[in-house]
Formats: C-alpha cells, sequence, structure tokens
C-alpha cells in the first residue's frame, strides 16, 4: 500500500515537474491563460456593482487610471513627485531589492540573501529572451513605471497607461513564481468534493464573487470586506506587501495572519499557540535568518521550529509557490471526505505529510498525530451531522422560531435553507432562526476550528476554548432549542383542541 | 466645498497654533486650569467612596504619603534605599533619560536621539525662566525627588511632601507636551453630539466617575478595573510607563493596547491584524527605529506602516499629544453622527484623515477607503436601530422576560431602560432580560467593534469575526426571543380566556 | 499578626530549604519517588485504552521503541542517520548547549550565561560522585544517546533501550531542577480545599487521566488534547522545548502560552495586556537579556517589567522550579478559599505576593493592589453562586430543559449532577441543558477569568471583555432561563387541569 502510494506520488511528482518546468518559461501562454481564467465579476455579474474602492482589490476587472494628473511623465517624474505626495511609497521602495538591484549583483556568498542574484539574473536571461530587455542589457532598477505601466517603458500617460500591477504584472518578471502560484489551478478533487482548481488562492476572487449572499447582500461596503482577502487571484501583495515587495515579509506567519485569523478558520492563532509558533515567538523572531530559502530554513536559516511557508510551499521536499498540494481537508470538514480519506488521492497527500512533519519529529511519531488529528476531526464532524439532522427536522416540521409568519426569502440568488451560510451575513425577520444561525456557527466556525486547531496542534484551541467544546456547547443549545420549541408546539395544540 | 473645507481647516489651524503656543509657555495658567477642570470624585461624589488602590489612580483627589517614614530625606537618599527595598524603580530610572541627562546633551547629529537634545535644552529655558532654576543652570538629572516632590528640591518630608505625579507634575518640565494633551478639552462637537472635551483622554476620568452604574456599583474593587484605564486625565505613565518614561515605548502599538483592546473597541487586535499591523510585526520590530520622532517616522525611522500614534498624533502633517482632532466617530456611532457626516466639522476632519493616509496610499485610495468605512458604518448602524425599536417595542409593552415580575431598579444614579448601558456592569433578578443584554451588547460591543474594524481595515474583523457577522447574530437573537415571548404571551391569553 | 506571619515564614522556608538541599544530592531517592508517585494509567485505568500519539505525552507509562531499526548503535551513529532523515532534530540539538559544553566551560565571566559554568561542573561533580563519570572525568557532550538510553551509554540497542526521556531522564544530570520541581508534590492545603501536591506541574498528569469524563469519554483523540498541556508531570520538554533545550526560552512569556492562555484561565492574555506584558513587549523583547539568571534579571537582564517565570519562580528571593509556594486561590475560586483568607497558610503567601510586587512597587500599592484583587475575586465568587442556587433549584425541580424526557447520564466514572464539569466537553440530548453549560461556563470560565484578570492586572480583562461582564451576562442568560422555564411549567400545569 504504501509502495503503492509512494510510486504514483512520484508519477505525480514527475508529471506536476514537467508541467511547471514547461509553463515557467512561457510568459505569455501562462498570462493569457490568467486572463482566460479570470472571471471579472463572476457569474452573478447581473446583481452587483462594483464600489470605488474594489477597483484596488480587482484591478484586472476595474480599475481606471486617475484624470487628475492628464500628461505624459517619464520613469523618473514618478519619485520625483511622489516624494511629497505620497512619501511612504517612495521610501518603501528605495529600501526594497526593486531599487538596489546592483546591491543584489554584488552579495558575497556568504550573505543570506545570495539566491537573489542568480535569481536577477534568471529573470533578465528571461527578458532578454523575449525581448524585453536587449541581448545582455540589464536591469537598472525595478521602478515604478515598470510594475505601474510595463517593464522597461521610459515615459507612460499618467491618466491612460497607469495601472495596478495584477498577478500577470508581477508575472513579467517572476515567471517561475507565476507559475507555481497558477499550478493551483490545476487541483482536482477525487469524488469532486471541491470544483476543480478550489480551494486555492489561484482562484479565491471567482469563490469570492460567485458566493451567493456575498452578490446578493445590499451592504456592498460589507461585502466588500471578503474582497480584502479574496484577491489573492488578482495580486500578489496580499503576502509581499507593496512596496516592500519582501520575500522574508510572506516567510513570516505573520504575514499570513490577516486573512487566517478569526471566527472561522484560526490557522494563526492555532499556530501561535502550539509550540511551534511558542519557538517561532521565543527564538524565531531573534535568531532567525528570514532573508534564506525556504529550502535552507533549517540547515542555514537556523529555524528550530515550522512557519506557515515552510509547512505549506512544502511537498516532498520541494518548495513552490502552490500550496495545495497538501490540501486534504481543505477548510471545511465534510463526510464527502471524511468518507473517502482511504482513497490514494488523500493517502498520498498524507504520505507528503508525514514527509513534512518528518523533518523534525519521528515518521512514527508524525504518522501517529496525523491519524489523531483526522480521527479527532469526524468525531467533530460526528456531531456537528447529527445536530444539522434536528436541525433539518425542525425546518421539515415548519417548527423554526418565526417561520410560518416571519421568515422572508434571502436575497437572490441565494434560496431559503436550514442552517445556511447566509445566515451569517443576513438576517431579516425569523430569518435565520437563532436554531439555523447555531448550526451554521456549527459547520462554519466550531468545526472548522476543531481540525484547524487539530492539525495546527494547538491544544486548548481543540478541545476547550474553541473546537470540541464549543461543539458540545452549540449541539447542547440546538437541543435545548428543539425541546422548547416541541414542547411549546405541543402545548399550542392542546390549547387549540381545548379552544375548540 | 472642497476649497471652502480646506480654507476653513487652515482657519482652525491657526487659531489652534495660536491657542497652542499661547499656553505653552503658560505653565502656571495650564496647571491652574488642569486642577480648575479636575472633577475629583465627580458629580455623584455621594455615592461611592474610594479604597486604598484608587489613591495611585488619582493621586490628585485622593493620594496621601504613607507614614511608615516620618523624616526629612535628602535627594540622594531615595535611590540609596530603595535600591534594596525596590529595586525596579531604581534600575529602571538609572536606564532612563531622567537619570543620564549629559548623554543627552552629547549625542551626536546621527543619533536618532538628537533631537531630545534640543528639548532638553528648551525645558532648562523654561525652568529659568520660571525661576526654577537659576540664569545658565543646567539640569544635573531628573532625579526621583524632583517628580516626587518638586523640580530642584534638595529634601522632602517623606510623610508630608511625598507625590505621586500628576499630569501638572510632569507638565512643570514637559510644558509643550502638558499643553497640547490638555488641548483636547477644547474640542466641541458641532451637533453636541459629545459633551465639550469628550470623548478625550483629557477627560477620561470624569467621563469615568460620573457614568452612573461606575458610581452606583457596591463592587468597588470591580468598578475601579475601569479607573486603570481612565485615568490619563490624572497622570502620565499610561503610555511612558514609570519609571523608564520612554517616548520610544508609547510609540509602539502595544503601548496603546492595555486600554485599547476588547469587547467594546479592539482598536488593538483590528491594527495588528490589518496589513498595517502584520507589517510592523514583520519589519517594524526588528528594522525601525522607534527613538526618532513621528515627524520622522518615514524618512529617517523606516517606518513602512503606520502606528497607533503616528496616525492619532498627525493632523495636517504636524504631530501632537492632542489626539481628537480628527476623531469622527468617536468610540460610538450613532444617528446623530450618521446624519451630519456631511457637515463642514466632520468633512474637514475627513479631508485631515486623507490627508493622512495619503502618506501611502493614493488620494483617491484613501478617499475611497473612508468613504467605505463611513458607509459600512452606517450599514451596521441600521441594523442596530431596527433591533432597537424591537427591544424598546418589548418593554414598553411590558413583554420583556419577568419585567412585571422580577425586574429590580438598578442602583442609584441610574434608572432602569430597555438595553442599557448599566446591564453590562450589573444584573439582579430579570433586570437585565437576555434581551436587554443583548442589544446592549450590540450597540455597545459589535456595532463599535463593526466600525473600529473598518476604519483600522482589519477585514475579518468587520466582516466575520466580530462587527457584520456578529450584529447579525444578535439581530437574530432579538428577533428569535421576540417572537417567542409574543408567542408565549398569546397563548398565556388564550389560556386564561379559556379559564374564565 | 504580620510578625508572626514573618517568622512562620521563616521557619517554613528553613525546613523547605533544609528539605531541597537533602534532596538535591540524593537522585535515586528522587528518581525513586517520582517512579513510585506516577499514576501510570490513573484510578481509571479499565475504563480507557491510550492511542498511539499518548506515548509520546506519557513515555513513562506507553513509550515503546519502533521496530523499525533492530540494529546495536553507537552513539556517533544518532547524528550520522538522523541528520538525513529528521535534520530539524540535529540541527537544533547542534546549536544548543548540550551540543557545546567546551564553550560553556570557555565563556568569561562577562558572558550572561557565565552562570552555566557553575552549573556544569556542579553537574559532574554529582555525576562523578555517582559513578557515573569518574572522578575528574568530564562530559565531553550530551548527546542523543545520553537521553534516549542513559548518560554516558557508548551504544544501544536502538529497539530496545530507546527512551523518550521523563523528567527522571533529565534529572540524571539536573538534579537540582527535578527536587525543586519534585518538590511541588509536598503542597498541603490547609482545609484540604485541593488535594495533596494538587494543582501543580508535579502531579497534572495524575489530575488529569483522574478526571472522570477524560476517562469516560469515548473521543480518544479529542480527550488526549488535555495531555497535551498535563504532561509536565511526565517530561520538561513543555517549557525546555527539544532539542535546544533552552533555559532563556523557559524564562520568557510565550513559553507558557501553549497551556496557559484561553477559555478557562486565560493567564498569558491577561499579562501581555496588563503593562506588564506591553512593556515585555515594547521593551522586553529587544532589550532584555534573557540568557541571565531569574534571580538577576533586574539587576543584570534589564528587566523593567516581570515576566511569568519571573513572579511564579520567586518565593521570598529567591528562585525554584517549585511554582505552587504562593499559590493561593489556585485556579478556582470557591467558598472554601473566599472564607479562609485570614488562615495563616493564606496570609503567609500574600505576604510572600507583596514581597514579589515590592520589588517595582511600594508595598503598600502592592498590598492594596492584592487586596483589591481578593475581594474583586470574592465579588465574582458571590455572582457565581447566586446563579448556582437557580440551577441546583430547577435542577432539583425536575425542571431542566428535558430533565424527565431526554437526560441521559454522562459516561461512567461521571454521575449526573447540574452545571457539572462533564457538560463542557460530553453532551447527548439535554444533558447538559442550555443552563447546565451556562452554569459551567459560570464557575470554569468566567470567574477564573476574572480572577486571573484582576491577579495579572489586565483591567478590561476582568471589567468588560471577561470576567465581571461574561459573569452578569451568564447570571442573565440563567435567571432568563429560569423565569421563562416556570413561567411554561406554571402555563403547562395550568391546561393540564384544563384538560381535566
Amino acid at each position: 500500500m504504501r509502495i503503492i502510494s509512494l510510486a504514483s506520488t512520484v508519477l505525480f511528482l514527475l508529471s506536476f515537474s514537467t508541467f511547471a518546468n514547461a509553463e515557467q518559461h512561457d510568459f505569455e501562454a501562462l498570462k493569457n491563460k490568467y486572463y482566460a481564467d479570470h472571471p471579472g465579476k463572476g457569474k452573478y455579474a447581473d446583481l452587483w456593482e462594483p464600489i470605488p474602492i474594489q477597483q484596488y482589490w480587482n484591478p484586472v476587472t476595474f480599475y481606471k487610471p486617475p484624470q487628475t494628473l492628464k500628461a505624459e511623465v517619464k520613469a523618473a517624474d514618478c519619485v520625483t513627485c511622489h516624494k511629497g505626495i505620497t512619501p511612504g511609497w517612495v521610501h518603501a521602495w528605495q529600501d526594497s531589492t526593486h531599487a538596489n538591484l546592483d546591491e543584489i549583483r554584488n552579495l558575497s556568498s556568504s550573505d543570506s540573501r545570495h539566491y537573489k542574484k542568480a535569481k536577477l539574473e534568471e529573470i533578465e536571461a528571461g527578458l532578454q529572451k523575449r525581448g524585453v530587455l536587449k541581448k545582455g542589457q540589464k536591469l537598472s532598477e525595478v521602478g515604478c513605471i515598470d510594475c505601474h505601466a510595463g517593464v522597461g517603458k521610459k515615459s507612460m500617460k499618467h491618466h491612460v497607461d497607469l495601472r495596478m500591477p495584477d498577478r500577470a504584472a508581477c508575472g513579467e518578471c517572476h515567471v517561475q513564481e507565476f507559475a507555481e502560484a497558477e499550478a493551483e489551478k490545476a487541483q482536482k478533487w477525487p469524488q469532486d468534493q471541491w470544483s476543480e482548481g478550489h480551494p486555492s488562492h489561484a482562484m479565491d476572487w471567482k469563490a469570492n464573487v460567485e458566493t451567493g449572499i456575498w452578490a446578493g447582500m445590499s451592504q456592498r461596503e460589507v461585502a466588500q470586506g471578503c474582497d480584502m482577502c479574496h484577491y489573492q487571484q488578482n495580486k500578489c501583495d496580499g503576502c509581499h506587501t507593496r512596496h516592500t515587495f519582501s520575500a522574508a515579509e510572506a516567510r513570516k506567519p505573520e504575514a499570513c495572519a490577516t486573512c487566517h485569523n478569526g471566527v472561522d478558520h484560526n490557522e494563526f492563532e492555532g499556530y501561535m499557540y502550539s509550540k511551534h509558533g511558542v519557538i517561532y515567538e521565543t527564538s524565531g523572531k531573534a535568531d532567525w535568518d528570514f532573508e534564506v530559502q525556504l529550502k535552507d530554513a533549517i540547515t542555514k536559516g537556523g529555524y528550530t521550529a515550522p512557519t506557515c511557508a515552510w509547512c505549506h510551499f512544502e511537498f516532498n521536499g520541494e518548495f513552490s509557490h502552490n500550496l495545495v498540494r497538501k490540501v486534504r481537508w481543505a477548510f471545511n470538514p465534510t463526510p464527502a471526505i471524511a468518507d473517502n480519506l482511504d482513497h490514494p488521492w488523500f493517502e498520498e497527500r498524507k504520505v507528503a505529510w508525514i514527509g513534512t512533519c518528518s523533518n523534525c519529529h519521528s515518521p512514527r511519531f508524525s504518522k501517529a498525530w496525523l491519524d489523531t488529528a483526522d480521527k479527532g476531526t469526524i468525531q467533530g464532524l460526528e456531531v456537528e451531522q447529527e445536530a444539522k439532522k434536528i436541525v433539518q427536522k425542525l425546518y421539515d416540521d415548519g417548527l423554526m422560531v418565526g417561520q410560518k409568519t416571519n421568515r422572508p426569502a434571502p436575497p437572490a440568488p441565494e434560496k431559503d435553507a436550514p442552517g445556511a451560510f447566509f445566515g451569517l451575513f443576513w438576517a431579516k425577520g425569523n430569518n435565520p432562526s437563532f436554531v439555523d444561525r447555531t448550526h451554521a456557527e456549527m459547520w462554519e466556525h466550531d468545526l472548522i476550528k476543531h481540525y484547524k486547531g487539530l492539525f495546527h496542534v494547538n491544544p486548548g484551541g481543540f478541545t476547550y476554548s474553541e473546537g470540541w467544546a464549543r461543539l458540545m456547547r452549540r449541539y447542547t443549545e440546538i437541543q435545548d432549542a428543539n425541546t422548547r420549541i416541541r414542547e411549546m408546539d405541543a402545548l399550542k395544540k392542546q390549547v387549540k383542541a381545548l379552544s375548540k
């Protein structure tokens, strides 16, 4: 069994590598596919209109240059003007790698950033090959205009040509990373637990705009809050904040925190309270070298515990911007996953995880822990599924509080259902009822936090603070409400009978 | 419109500067006003008595020197004795600027603390002018006795003269900062949304002791917990912790965290999860120079994101300890603010905010975001206001659970009301009922966190973890309870009719 | 009174010191007692079976070497092989003190780790005395085999001899620390508020496995989550993470965070939001020297605020791994403690605390604060006790929701009771009901967080975010449910009477 798994893993890896290598040198094909795949406003486009801020979350579809400066500007003008208008941009860029390419070229081999020298040469070779640079030409810097109008541009019409860089803009130079990140779209689930390419950073904007309640709710300023994380499909600055665009920043756990925290997936908190996070806090912040590449983190960077990036970029010993290659429970424990963990697709990924953990734990410990986390997750799922039946029955019996008197339909394209996702973000009259909402939180918050706590090894997280103990509470609330509702219904019927 | 706004802003600034400059050189006037404005025990003074710990939160009104040492002590005696008794004080002070003034005098111009040299000279000039120092005399150090008895004292009666430094004590030297901080009291709201000077650090003790439930509750040890933040009116060590009194400390976001966190205004968490906070964590902690003044933070300090102090001290490009000059929603979104955002008072402040954000974002982006945050806040307010009507109606109909049988009045000076603030800190019998409490949390916790999440750019904070999604939950709970209560009431009436 | 207290404190200290000194040189006696005291599976051993991961949490009882490598391996082989298999271990160890004893021997007296030189000599002297080392023999390193098979071993049968180090394994060299930590077991409560030795790290595994619901629940993968903190009795790597085993790590507050956070005892959050934690964040992380011993923290380490370890290791000016010597409320405010705080046992400990705080606060301030915290804790306890009576009465009256129709017994050895602990981790049908669960959270979460917030000086924590304001909410929920349940019961009786 293990041998078969490993063999197919190897085959998979080979096919992936071929794929990745083939793509990495064809920027034009990558770019065309990137735009072809982009959903724009998505399938519910008729239901919503963008508000001004959204042009920054999805410049691909919405960005329009400002009309305040109707002029042709030269590359050097950007800094001259913006030093006064928006000094923060300029100073951040001036301290960045982009503004200091000569420093990179002169790095000694003992410098932990030395790998950037080769990367710069590779990028220049690519640009030369594609004719953006002349043969032998070097980049003097990556200036404002290169990203905001096009690599190598000398001038631009500010009111016409200005663009907010999308993934493809960064990909003009960073072809390898662009290819890796876009490769997430190739993910296929064995029993269609998720549709192709989901869940992933590479399709998170599509996932966002094609969520019914997001498209249907009238409070667009609240709805765009979702976009503020669900824009990785559109841009790279979610992890490499403009205008520093630091790799070291993105290697630190906090870089993931803005999106990966909170009631519905508390990965950051889980990590930080785990021993892994504690080691990062007590040793990593002061002593580890985040300038080294992830592949050298343990040997040269001094890491004595993993980070978000280290585990999730890694796959069978190699590191890439494709983060979905070891995904299994994928944000949402469901019977469709729980019942199929013995499928080779899932088993191979578990083997890959054992490999990851085995960098610092014995393979036996690693497997024992992953087995524990799987079984613990299923135990949580069972509680949620039992509660779900009670909620469904109340709905089927027409007994949800207010169901017959005051339960308006949710906004289109949503349709009414018990314990539905929409009830977390929309409410009117008795839709959702308390029981609906409680069940929605059970599967969308507590069960997910339970499993995230298990897999991120945060003991208090999955036992008492969140996870299991919260699932128990929701179950109690639903059972309690169910009993009270049915007792009231019975009493009403008795009174009705008496009134006749 | 914009032109008018800017013009009046300029006028406002001019008048403010004059005011500030006038005051900054008149310490005696400032001090007299400080004490004249101080409320002492406040308007509910008859209702409560201080407990011993409160002499430290409000030394202005309550502090009495200990009678353990009845002796005249010399300046040098302090360290000699306290090195043994309370070594932490002594060591913290010995490493502080106060104990090392000569080091300040010898700072090279390349040192980021160089500005302190001029500040020291300015302070000494002021003290000389006021006769505390002789002409040309320098401070040798700022020792224990200078703050705990009076600047320049040579000895003191420990049991008579010992004082805990209040704002005026710090202001003896730091006249400029004292004047800036006290200037908060001049804040006037255009339609009396808040009374004069509120909300502000400069009047937070008054706000505290004149809160009905604070004064009325019998658990004084719990009540004094409020004082532990609401003492900025009394002392400066809330931000510049004794006995280091570091400016750099107060420039770091954590300095604000003790008070600005939690269920009713989670500014710190909002910031830390925002991209701003993430940059502080990933770059700021290791690389920024917090010794530089805020005005040089971007250019010399290496800041690539804002901190609490940077945004809230700034006003039209200048930095001051008056933090209320850009306040708009002021802790508490209400219709009185929401309906008047087009008033010049609010518009000017929004223009000032656009200026703040434009240090690192385009003015168009800045305006788009602030518009989004305003509208999103109003959307949250609408949900809360709809729930409020339901709660009020239940109360008016006498249908709150236990309302007719077991709802004692709150302690004086509070008066009973539905969904009132007192219900967060006091409960007896069925006052508050679940519905009261739920509504109190809605306006006092969730709506505030919603708006704080928006303005501190914490997407998960205002969409799903707190804010909007919590408002939806409370709304659901109130609607659900309302329906159940009214169905029960109807059934009771039917049964009563049948019983006749 | 104070004099009596101090006198008995001195006597207590003398007896303790004698005890500790006697033990510290008799490793064999310590080890034998350690194993004799160890509960193994505990008194409910018949009710549960360990799952594979638990051999790592309790190697004392469950660990079996893997059978993958059936061979005799030499000391040098460990690193050779594991460098490839589990590189994280090897690199962490290579950077640790254990791998660099010569560096320790050559530390200059100005190095903050200089104290380790004497410690190493003391350890070697002990090993020589016990014949583990020859007279005059030095340790060349502490390698894998020394901990995983026995100090000084040259080779081992990997499949037979491999062990996971328990407390006694570390104690072979670190006899002093082992003795200190085990001394916690001698703790006796004056009125049996807790049984002997509890609560403590030294008996936390026993406390865990002898908790009814832990032993009785069927979800073993969830239950083992408790073990992940409750294993300090078994191992030392809860604070000194393998394979760095750093003292500096354990001196940082985050080292305690994995276990001391969350809904039922949020010490870490409380500390971090207190001014103490803020100073640690703003000054400590960058400037303090965590390599110095705790006793030199203020004088040489530059500490300007306390850490977890600093306060809890300290007792009357000395520092030790016995953390229970100042325990008073002990995780769980109950009347049995509240009513006996004037007992000398409690008073002496309070005096010791005043001494601790007086390192940085005046004794008067320290006492005023501790008095405030005691009284505030009792105020919270009173609210909980009032609610408890309501819950008990509902149960006695058979009126808990579903009590007569759908309240299954909890799994053995638990027995049914209102508001019981088991309801946080187990639920079936209407057991627990909402009211049970609410009361369980009141005493097990909110009251504890109230008192932890008070004693860790986190004002928002005990006033509004947790603690008092949450106790008010739970009280409100219980009163509200009680009124609704009793009104429903009365109505049912009326209808029943009408139906006759």
